[in-house]
């Protein structure tokens, strides 16, 4: 079982104040990015993975989406999403992504926001997610960056010139990093950007768009704070598509 | 065009001394990886796009290739192709890649081995390979890594507990980096690992495989020095289908 480390009291406490949960989608700043990546929402059938406070399964209905099924590990979060972001077209149910089952072709949108690198088995993940996708369906999400994920000591590193560079060290080592964020010992799963794309080729997606996100200079006027990200490349954002051609077994 | 650095005589000389210069494939250790990629060989009318030395053109006709046509910006290195690794199949030219002009579906396979980070316009080049590429032609490529690339100051940070990391900064900064390899003021061209994806879908290529090159446990045994390319991704070998659906144009 993935660990669910968004139930324990100091994480959801920590959590609740970031901007992307106190203003939702206008919080996160790749959300603009991310947006230009998703298919026109009217009828769609959506699968929110890792909804998390529900602000995309209620931004999805509310600009057309048929249905939603938002699923997330985390009771708190489900109890905050049917809270704040109700809505009688989204079923909010609670479910470890690991052991994903979901009814064949039943859905034509699959949405994730930063939450399968917390996902160890994530080729049968991948393969569940198209078999619960129409042909042509489509596949959007964003995941944290393997190079801002890989190192062991994941910390700017400063020169004496007043820059900083961000450390990459066990890149090629995959598997659990453990780091503190919110709180202490946060679990996640390290694959290469390789690997990634290759689970998604082999479980049948085709891969349609890799974003490597970065601030615009309009982000960075508006919160400086992102000039970091200049630096590095902290989060991936991803579009691929049901592919015909049959996944490999 | 093309900075020409190889025919400079000090650079030229530095990589004549290289293994894979003086071994040809059997001294590059990421070979086994993009040999596993291509297609068999036997009666392919290949492109190899910075041909150098001759090494794979020679090897491609050796295992049954119909024809090579072996490009390369320098004179030095097609003199040395043609005194070494010369074959009736094989007609090595002198061509720059920024103004690659094949002829339309001539090829059913182009390679590349390590020269596409100096090409300035890349998707130019690329959509030029996909018109000269016959339907369902192949492209196998190995590239520098963008993260290997990126730093302005790309050189390893010791700690003090003995570990390393290799930095990246202004890994977003698109453009020209100039490093000294063999020789000063090598200059060469940082994209990101999505712009180089992307640049492909739109140049009409269906991606098929992304490997994040590292060294196996027979590779570090063989040679230690290699234990480096645990810690970051030095290399990016792709491989990509000649797309049925049209280029963006």
């Amino acid at each position: 079982m993935t660990q669910n480390i968004y139930d324990t009291d100091t994480f959801f406490e920590g959590y609740s104040q970031l901007p992307r949960s106190q203003r939702g989608l206008a919080g996160a700043p790749e959300w603009p990015a991310i947006r230009a990546l998703l298919p026109d929402i009217r009828g769609q059938q959506v699968v929110d993975l890792g909804c998390g406070y529900g602000w995309f399964s209620h931004w999805a209905v509310e600009h057309g989406a048929a249905s939603v099924l938002g699923l997330d590990i985390s009771e708190k979060m489900l109890a905050r999403a049917t809270s704040i972001n109700a809505d009688s077209r989204i079923d909010y149910q609670r479910c470890d992504l690991e052991r994903l089952a979901l009814p064949s072709g039943r859905f034509t949108l699959a949405y994730s926001s930063l939450a399968l690198h917390y996902i160890r088995d994530l080729g049968g993940l991948l393969r569940s997610v198209r078999e619960a996708l129409q042909p042509g369906g489509r596949l959007v999400f964003s995941i944290e960056h393997p190079i801002y994920m890989a190192s062991l000591h994941p910390d700017w590193v400063n020169d004496d010139q007043g820059g900083r560079s961000w450390p990459v060290d066990h890149y090629q080592v995959e598997g659990q990093r453990t780091t503190d964020w919110l709180s202490a010992g946060v679990i996640k799963q390290h694959r290469t950007l390789g690997t990634l794309v290759n689970l998604l080729i082999d479980s049948g997606f085709r891969l349609d768009r890799l974003i490597e996100w970065g601030p615009s200079a309009q982000d960075l006027a508006t919160h400086p704070a992102l000039a970091d990200e200049i630096h590095r490349p902290m989060m991936l954002i991803v579009a691929a598509s049901r592919d015909s051609v049959q996944p490999i077994t």
